[in-house]
């Protein structure tokens, strides 16, 4: 494999991260870096991630075109994205590592109230008799890979979990509803974990209609995509009362624009889009592995589809 | 079991609880509260709860007390504890439910550094490229029924989970110390849960001399008892960077007096002793089987073992 070309487009920041993975676990691959590659055409692997519209269009003879996300929506919305090139992403099992402990943290927030308590610590308030639990009926929106990983560990730690899927699933324990369910399954959750890849179909997904289809004081946690939720739907129903809080980690617009009134908002926890990063490690090795599979003409892993696009 | 003489020894606010968990559960129970108790000598089984010293000598009748709650140094301690009188003590599924999530949301505050997204938030700072998450190796200081619990869902969750425990313990997936080997234990880990019962051997155990053993920039969770640990040692070690932070359920004194230099640290998150609090239900339940067994002349469940104290 001395010889294979490989190309990383991605922001600086991240683009190191991957360089000094690949100098870890293969160091004797060359990899160059996004105004590094003087050749496009000579690349043959294709890494990819928040590359601007138009880059791509030079990268001829791509042989394997790689998201280094979980999410591939912003790559897929690309015109000029190779033809019919294999596109893979990252699954890491450290992707599902972060991504449930965040939710399951986001989740605590709001059922052991401590977004009370840490206001009591603050005024000197020693509340020992308040009721310290809320009784939650979590929902998990979307049971694809992370999905399905927080909804099994939120049953593990004691938790009635359901979940909701386009296509029918059977998990042990989850109480799972898909296609035309999405009403009843709204009605029995009071925290809803919103998991989806981002689609047409996904898109304002979270939006006031649907907020209203949940119990009175329901918790928002939205670790997807900013694009799958309608900020201004999610502050209405938090000044209704519709919603409770929200614990958020993406944005329709990222950044989070200065004027957001996200930023201040006393009912809404927000981080900004890190509930989940790859780790550049495991995601070298999964990548070289799946390279070998195309030279040996064997099925590759995670391989999105682009019909459904994810 | 229509004739048994039950009495509820408790603050007020426990109490009224424990009566309405009665009424649910056992509605033909007559249950006496406190002032109610006209008669202590005709009271059968004795259910206590922070009890005034001195108020358990007149109860010469008791076949069976209770502790309300996992801990039972409060009981112990008291000098006119009714003589040959079984104690028992709940142990409730719903605590441990309560205990080690409210276990996994402190890890998760440290691991996923919270308190610095939450003041990005305050200060509108979007900071996506920082790393979102430390490397951590938990240490569960007392592997008792609680302790077990949490080490076990913290594996779950994927991290890397040692236990120390007096007695040598065998769990899957645990690195295991125990008797001498507690300094090793401390060195192999950067985050401390303790969940020690309160005894003779326990009293003060988190101190300098402990913190010290443990690597620079270590945090601590303490869900225990408040007199496990030295509260001017803490403040010590967190102004030293011996310990980066503690989040702590428990106090010397309780309330949390309001000179305590705890309310307003940085880097220390209190709440007020609400980490676990026994389902008074299920708690009815269990004394009302112990009590069956008992007029059976059966071994009873979760007795207190007066020579090692809990």
């Amino acid at each position: 494999m001395k010889d294979i070309s490989i190309g990383l487009v991605t922001p600086a920041a991240i683009g190191r991260r991957w360089l000094d993975a690949f100098k870890r676990v293969a160091p004797h691959l060359k990899v160059l870096l996004n105004d590094e590659i003087t050749d496009p055409g000579a690349i043959e692997l294709l890494l990819v991630w928040k590359h601007q519209k138009g880059v791509l269009a030079p990268f001829e003879n791509v042989k394997l075109l790689y998201s280094l996300g979980a999410g591939v929506d912003h790559l897929l919305a690309d015109p000029d994205l190779p033809k019919n090139v294999p596109i893979c992403r990252i699954v890491d099992p450290l992707l599902s590592f972060s991504m449930s402990n965040y939710i399951i943290y986001a989740v605590l927030e709001f059922q052991r109230r401590m977004d009370k308590y840490r206001k009591d610590q603050q005024t000197g308030t020693w509340d020992h008799y308040a009721p310290p639990e809320r009784t939650i009926h979590i929902g998990v929106l979307g049971l694809g890979y992370l999905g399905q990983d927080a909804a099994c560990k939120l049953t593990g730690l004691g938790f009635d979990v359901s979940g909701y899927s386009l296509s029918p699933k059977n998990i042990p324990n989850i109480n799972c509803y898909h296609g035309a369910q999405l009403d009843s399954f709204l009605t029995a959750v009071n925290v809803l974990v919103c998991t989806v890849p981002y689609t047409k179909k996904t898109h304002a997904l979270l939006n006031q209609s649907l907020f209203n289809k949940l119990p009175k004081g329901s918790y928002l946690i939205n670790v997807a995509r900013g694009k799958v939720q309608v900020a201004s739907d999610i502050l209405a129903a938090l000044d209704s009362g519709q919603l409770a809080g929200a614990f958020l980690d993406v944005f329709e617009t990222e950044p989070l624009p200065s004027d957001s009134p996200f930023w201040q908002h006393p009912k809404v926890n927000i981080t900004p889009h890190i509930a989940s990063i790859t780790n550049p490690e495991a995601g070298v090795q999964q990548i070289m592995a799946n390279w070998q599979r195309l030279q040996q003409r064997k099925p590759l892993d995670n391989q999105v589809n682009l019909q459904k696009g994810y």
